[in-house]
């Protein structure tokens, strides 16, 4: 028995927002202090480290949830499957619903019960939940659905990463650049078909690295500092992520029996363009090699960190030839990998 | 292979609210409009049906996650496990960390990662995440815990539930006096004992019901209606568990292989004492019988329905001989059945 995507959906929100559009914005620094520079030069920068040059938010009347509908729909769609044999949807998100121009996070009931609403599926045994695990949520999601197809107590699984993350930024914060919104979905299922889910591997870095992304005050001290939004502190990350990353993808790809050169893609959390390409040349130093061309496809560019949306969207966009010189045959291998919030990582060796 | 469940641990928040602490509380219809009955009149029929006297609430200066934390020391101390040792803390909640006067749900980092911190667990192998499933998340994590062991990702599972409700009242509601703070938790493992959970069974109806717990506006309709509070339909709910829980406890009684006269101990999710005694009523209807004297212990009387942690908690004080003529003996089979936001509705086979 193997277990295989068998369909990719995903949802690119509406309105675009680029780089200029933050010229405006008065950034500070987490001290409240002025920052010494105009905002052009900053939002260069910006772009220099991050890759980003624009990104998509969603609409003031969708929420969060509408955003996986869309792409939850996509990927059935795509899977060739009737809605109603699903056993689970598995809705990876951490910030739930929220309204625009509201605070409130809200998450009863639960997203995937919505999605699973706006579905119209009527089987009760289609279990609808929501995994809270940081950026790396979906991955996590589809390690999930694995296990239970593994365990024998699911045949179909959909395992959908949703996020609004313009509706929990701080204007004031230059990181606020990085954060958009999305929503990507696969259909994973029992199949005798060769190739699928080979290894996978997860981990849950708390014990000095659990507030390097958090919510919190806002920069601007003359707000109201209850009013939390998404926050982190970028240098440890990116040290974080350096370390541990490729040692997980390394441990995970040795796990699955294959050989670093069976590698054909990387598709990784994008939350910088620059970590990024870091992690993935340590990976394959770990093996002395150099990065292989056109091995990490990426879509940061244009889409941002849409948080647990950015894998899904980026699979479904390759899949179907929407990223430039990028596509993937039957039989490739693919890494999928993530680092977030927790601090949480997890990698994934599939065969497609 | 037996899956079992090792140690339990619970924690009753400090703050007592008794039902004559809501006589000054100015209680509104769901259109706004005055309620024709004085205060002590409407808290005497509440306590009728919901069999609900007094309510537990946090401290001010604790959160939900440290509630969790302290159930979950306590389950790791009883189960005699290196907390090192264990693979997943699964951690189920609905609205995450709420500071006390404030209407923010906090999940980055989840609760998850926030109870390991506190745990000081350094095992980056130890997996942290936070399941959403309406009351009966702590139920389903218990079920994802037993997947991940069967599947062979995991041995030793700590499943918290952990919800601090008495921040998502709306204080006009007369809904508001069910709800209480608490957390519970269990170490589950991987044992050569005899037992453990032999069925389970878990079901969403959202086609219909989605909006049966939700969100929503005060009924005070001179406050902020975009600030949410928990709300629910109680008729429905009520009409709805004593259609679906009934069904899907025999269904998985039946999935045993045991037989109705094993059963000795049901713990259910106590959110209304009536609605409970109708579903177990009701569920022994189905195999002819009448209801046998004790088998339902309740905690709701003292404690009100804390949501997720209501079948953790009763389930360490039953077992520590703190609910009164009521104790689990080694061998005795228990049902574990929960309903709500979602719909959701589970139930687990059990031998102790």
């Amino acid at each position: 028995m193997n277990i295989k995507i068998t369909g990719t959906g995903s949802y690119i929100p509406m309105t675009l927002e680029k780089n200029e559009d933050f010229n405006n914005h008065q950034f500070l620094n987490a001290d409240g202090s002025t920052i010494n520079s105009p905002n052009e030069v900053i939002v260069e920068k910006f772009k220099a480290i991050t890759g980003i040059a624009e990104r998509r938010y969603a609409k003031p009347e969708l929420n969060n949830s509408d955003l996986a509908f869309f792409a939850a729909e996509k990927a059935i769609a795509d899977a060739k499957i009737n809605a109603e044999e699903l056993d689970y949807i598995i809705l990876a998100h951490n910030f739930g619903d929220i309204k625009s121009n509201t605070i409130q996070s809200d998450a009863v009931p639960s997203l995937a019960a919505r999605v699973k609403h706006r579905l119209k599926i009527k089987n009760p045994k289609c279990v609808a939940y929501d995994v809270l695990f940081g950026c790396p949520g979906w991955n996590e999601g589809v390690i999930q659905a694995h296990a239970f197809i593994k365990a024998g107590i699911a045949k179909k699984c959909l395992v959908v990463g949703a996020e609004t993350l313009s509706r929990v930024i701080d204007k004031h914060d230059r990181d606020s650049m990085i954060y958009s919104d999305g929503a990507g979905a696969v259909v994973i299922e029992e199949t005798s078909e060769e190739g699928g889910i080979i290894a996978h591997e997860s981990a849950s870095y708390t014990y000095e690295e659990i507030d390097y992304l958090f919510f919190g005050g806002s920069y601007n001290p003359s707000l109201d500092q209850d009013v939390k939004y998404i926050k982190m502190y970028g240098r440890k990350i990116y040290e974080f992520a350096l370390k541990h990353v490729p040692d997980a993808m390394k441990s995970c790809l040795d796990n699955s029996g294959l050989a670093i050169t069976d590698v054909k893609k990387i598709l990784i959390h994008q939350a910088n363009e620059k970590m990024d390409e870091a992690i993935v040349k340590r990976f394959y130093k770990l093996y002395n090699m150099k990065v292989p061309e056109g091995i990490m496809p990426m879509s940061i560019y244009k889409l941002g960190n849409s948080s647990v949306a950015t894998i899904p969207t980026l699979l479904d966009l390759v899949k179907n030839n929407k990223i430039k010189d990028q596509s993937i045959e039957k039989g490739d291998v693919i890494i999928f990998a993530s680092v977030g919030a927790g601090m949480n990582i997890n990698a994934i060796v599939y065969k497609y």
